[in-house]
């Protein structure tokens, strides 16, 4: 019998300490197929709204409302694998150095025991260091990105290190395949016209929403040829989202809508997914009902329910 | 001259007592055509929100908004129907039981007056009472459902009475045709695989949305045949929609947008609506702006608009 | 080695899962000396707020601010006892009188195990079946209650349970001792110039408002002697605070800041206290920073260190 | 048998359409003793914050919390005079002297009527043509006014009418007795040394918050004295409180807490109130449980209670 | 070297005082190609919202999200043109005709130094003066309007300048070209069948959304040939949006997502725009991530970039 | 002439570009008597809320709302000295220490040109970079410091820069002389009972609210003779105040009042205050009318009339 969430037809949604997806908490991953773990770091964030370290916390609670069968991809997880809420890797918030170390350690230690590592940030920053951590067993991997923002930044005030540019310093250290890169939910300003250059010239293709209002969505999932090959890892900014369906992202309009980023994320399925993240949830700001970390709950079970380990 | 609302032109919207639709407020329905019911019961909510029994009060004030004439169905509803605020039925908080009769008896007192009752919940529980006061004239009646879920479960906690099962006992208890029901807007985890099983074996078609990305509006208007061969009854959640367009409603991301659901519940225009309820708008949790509280005030605009009694 | 909370040194406020002042879930309550039991029950509520069901939830994450030492009590009191959060009481949102019969069984397992139940409500009809688990080795105790109402009337709507009746029925039942009970905060309107007739005539003391503004705090705190003679339970309703210090609460202007209220409380030193309840935090109306769930939490780390075992 | 409110252990307080005190709603002032208006207006708003157009509708909805009887005045209202909610005047956003206009003669209609009007506001603007409908019975009275400015100056922008200039040109008018008018709660920044001496050459007296710092609540109903000889008029700017006592005022920190406010409003027993009013309530932004709102029907209740016609 | 905005990666987003688009505050417009103006003005606005006085601060604030570069147009407008931060026209909230006319000589001001103003409002009345102060240079324009309302009524409440009439009253004085206007949005309630006739009777074009969800955006697109023939203005009323992508808007469901609207503005390029205004953003309803005011700021800068003076 | 503010008699306090108390924008502080520097800088926050690093933007708003004139001391600070807003201090958000540089440069140059820094943080790390660039005219220099907590640690997660151990640092370094040292407002839970050991030991004063509440106000003053002797810094944790206060503090009841707070500050006058900063006003919490940054605003105005540079 595997690990099993408490029923919220026998348990109200609203009793109750609250883990991921109402699961054991399980400090040692031993044994685990999936591992969720919450990265609550947010020192990479330098725009207009903070707080992305409150999100595993307010994911954890939001996720009470989710059941234990997926329709939609006509799976109920638990059946087949042991999931767990692994807790908060132990970060340091006055130590950005030495919380990236803790975010690799923790993911690696799941991933040493053979686990699918889920986490849910924090800032884009946090992306690096899991990455790092996946490559003990996956390197490089395919990367899916949903996101407002290439991220693939340089540097921003001097420093290499930030919610900007995780992608950059990935494809660096070999731990993405830029071939097998997709970035979907491009828009906004940007710096200037050669921005997006350094991940063009790796070779990853980036799907604008411009693109998206044109082609449509089908197209869209054409494009997921790109990432065949191997593992693939998925990155999922909750700014890919317009705003509208994710108020506490930071606000950037014209993205996706909840039905598209969940349509989008589901035909995934068939792919090899070993490792995902859910960040920049800025849970202070949410809405009452907390829209969106209802939302990241969703997206993260579905990432559960993505997972094949075959 | 037919009972008329106060103009916005000529007294600010934002001025006077609070009534339906800015609607005369009428006691006793005998000589009303449409009987507008505030329904403040939320006794069967078991979910991660709560507050559904201050939606009459929220939806009065929000209804300051709307204008006297519908362009969109061409209709001015006041210039053939006595339309009125017939206040709230007296529901009691501490008495489940009793709050379910005292509904039952608030509708059936309007139906036996030979008005149509428009109900503003209130959580989904109330749709049974209601469908019992509605089957002093009508029964069974055809339905069609807007909502994230099908409402078909047999017991939460042991109890068969609460917002998740309304359709079950009023199939059960022969107040609806399940044969000439289509529930629209499904989606999100479940508790199995064979969650609808019960739903489907009586007959009712569930359009998912799913089905709504695959096939688009116009396929669910076609599906609108299966409701004809007699009266219907209009039970709108407003989890049907997304979140984003109704802030108030239980979060469940990837739902309907509010034009969508406007779209689809104007194309019912033909079919006889007997009665509708639009529920679970959770007041406490609305935008700055009322947002939800506005959407369920437009929609029960549309309904009125709706009714034709030949 | 007692059981130990979490600190905040160590791991961060924001990481890691929440439980009551960041103690070790324990299930089973035996070796405990003190108990810390969520009630998520608001099935009694029947103002203009509600919610109170989300208070558990809302106060577990709040109280991860807490640290370990009280210096005004000057009193670390894992030093001494075994403290821990034993989970929600097992509540049935759709059938008030079961609940009711959860909450007693819930208190009585930790009672009958030698702990000291301190609950987190829930509305204040939870206030009734916690002393009737008591009651299995505590009756009658001596009551003091923090609260804007009396909460002794007979009946609301004709129904003899609810949130503004607990202390009538705990009276008629023999679980507190009217002679022994102190009632402070009491104001704004009543239904009726004998409205407190009833406590009145069994003995109790009502200290109001206008009689803090007369007298002060160290009057009031003259008035304990009352509470002399045996053990005595402590019912705090956060609408005994003006709203401006507790957001949350069913908005009564002119009562208690917090820092009398704490001052109140930890005058009670001294005093045998073998069980508390905080109720009517309405979490869903907390303040951004949770400041109403934060103070709740105060209160119940102050009951924790008042708790002398002997 | 005097007009009654509905009682909320009859219909719960969040059912039924809103009135003032859950008053019957009157069109005609003819027979009452004291008529509450709503004044929607707040074209005189100069500040950062703005919406007090919504104060009336507000307060009818928090004002369902206030039951009949009056314990710290000894009152039941309700068995001695006829009172109602008289609805509200017909003012006009667009045109802000016939705005004026309108409030004069609806406060005209229920003084002529022997009625004393209480009036929720609407900005602090209002008092002027509040008080030149009182004019046709009483002038001049005398004043106490609860504000945190003394709102006599002569002018903003070139312009004589606005919320900081009501009790300048009520002096001019004669509407006033300067040398019966208290001020109190005085604090702030303000233009110049000399801002108040209009004021203080009239003969009005003003108290200051560093004033009742120093001297106390005692010291100030002290002060009442002035006020004999003639018929009063309160007016109370929720800005005379701390914003921790009322979000929606406009912001001045330091002000009275709500139990000083309420205190010092209830010894204005035995001066002879002619009329009255409460402004500045900006609800769009009160806190989620409408603190300021339930504040202001907690005063206009006061208000009513305080009310003896001989 | 042209004015430049400060770079977010030199200076972070939350430092700084704002200025629109993080631009040079200018006093004097003359050297100027692109003014932007703030219009702090709401004196028009009579439903159930207020506030949009607040919004060009509001709209200062979230525009440092902004970059410089516009990949979706290809454009670094900063490159071609001097643009610059012109403050706030000096209106006078006490005297709303004086107000109109310090808008036209605001506009005035920057028109005649060659500059293209764009105004962030305000609410709707503003675009009246405006267009006067337009007038100096270009007489008349085409219009295109984004708008859920006609705002051709000829009086509210007897008065003819308003939120509801400004394009009657552009008419009637020649500043817009009828027949080259397109409205586009509308839906909603109306007082009358015939609300709509003044304008199709002028020889506008009124683009409803139940035509937009029949016939979709390129639709729409093809519409745009009714504006050739001579320079033209932009009107952007926030409630063309559906309440879900701006909370601060006057909540009417059913409207444009903002990438629908941002692509309807983005297809105006090649038009000779020359002025522009965005209006009824009610800044104090934003949520809490100030989405619509960042919707503004992308609309803004959008704006900027589609500016070719040739 | 010295710089003067707008006034809100002319100018509307809604309308314009804000800075703080709406002074001129100077970069250069040469000349001035008083430099406002906005620190946002938030680094240092390890607690369940944060986001200091936005109150220099939101103080900058709120205080348009501040007039000229000081009436609780009696003066107009603009007719004296040359005062302005000298922009934010160039803090990197991704270097910690980087940023703690900064911050000393920005302080040690307006120090450098004569002129008082009066600092808007950011969190109360920001402290220890203040005094290092105030040192290079003044060192060491008294403290007053009204705050929850010591903020006297050693370290936090091993990390010895952060909000809990500025005045350790200072001390260390000789900054600040701990003889001449106050802590007023202490309260709440602790680590163990000697964490305030190092502080007493140092010679610092601490004064609890325990103290405040058992010996009032007046004999907090008294207290102020310990801070004779030579300069002083004043430092304000918007902490000190209790929540219902300042609601975008970090929750912790039972503190001052706003009415306490700015009493206990006015009395420091004679005081000869070389340096202030008011830190951990969490902006993205504060009320809807924005209470904690207006209260922030009042105590910044106050200080500034505090200065008396002989």
């Amino acid at each position: 019998m595997k690990l099993q969430p408490i029923s919220s037809k026998k348990v109200p949604r609203f009793a109750g300490i609250c883990t991921f997806l109402r699961l054991p908490h399980v400090e040692d991953p031993t044994g685990l197929d999936i591992a969720i773990l919450g990265v609550p770091f947010d020192g990479g964030q330098t725009t207009t709204v903070s707080g992305a370290r409150f999100a595993p916390r307010a994911v954890r609670e939001a996720s009470s409302r989710i059941k234990m069968y997926n329709p939609s991809l006509g799976v109920n997880p638990y059946e087949k694998y042991n999931v767990a809420d692994c807790g908060d890797v132990a970060i340091n918030p006055l130590d950005l150095e030495a919380s990236r170390q803790a975010i690799t350690d923790g993911v690696g230690r799941a991933v040493d025991a053979g686990a699918v590592p889920l986490c849910i940030g924090g800032d884009h920053s946090v992306s690096l260091p899991i990455l790092r951590g996946l490559a003990r067993r996956h390197k490089p991997v395919g990367l899916v990105l949903f996101d407002a923002h290439s991220d693939t930044s340089d540097e921003y005030f001097g420093i290499r290190y930030g919610a900007g540019t995780p992608f950059r310093r990935a494809t660096e250290e070999g731990l993405i395949d830029p071939k097998r890169t997709l970035q979907i939910g491009l828009r906004g300003s940007t710096y200037s016209a050669d921005e997006h250059e350094y991940a063009l010239a790796q070779g990853m293709e980036l799907i604008t929403m411009d693109d998206i209002m044109e082609n449509g969505l089908k197209w869209v999932v054409e494009r997921y040829g790109k990432l065949q090959g191997g593992p693939i890892y998925v990155s999922i900014d909750i700014d890919a989202l317009d705003p509208a369906y994710a108020l506490a992202s930071a606000p950037n309009p014209g993205g996706l809508s909840a039905r598209e980023l969940i349509y989008l994320l589901r035909r995934l399925r068939g792919h090899q997914i070993v490792g995902a993240d859910i960040v920049e949830v800025n849970a202070p700001y949410d809405s009452p009902t907390k829209m969106t970390a209802c939302l990241a709950a969703q997206l993260l079970f579905d990432l559960v329910c993505l997972i094949d380990k075959g």
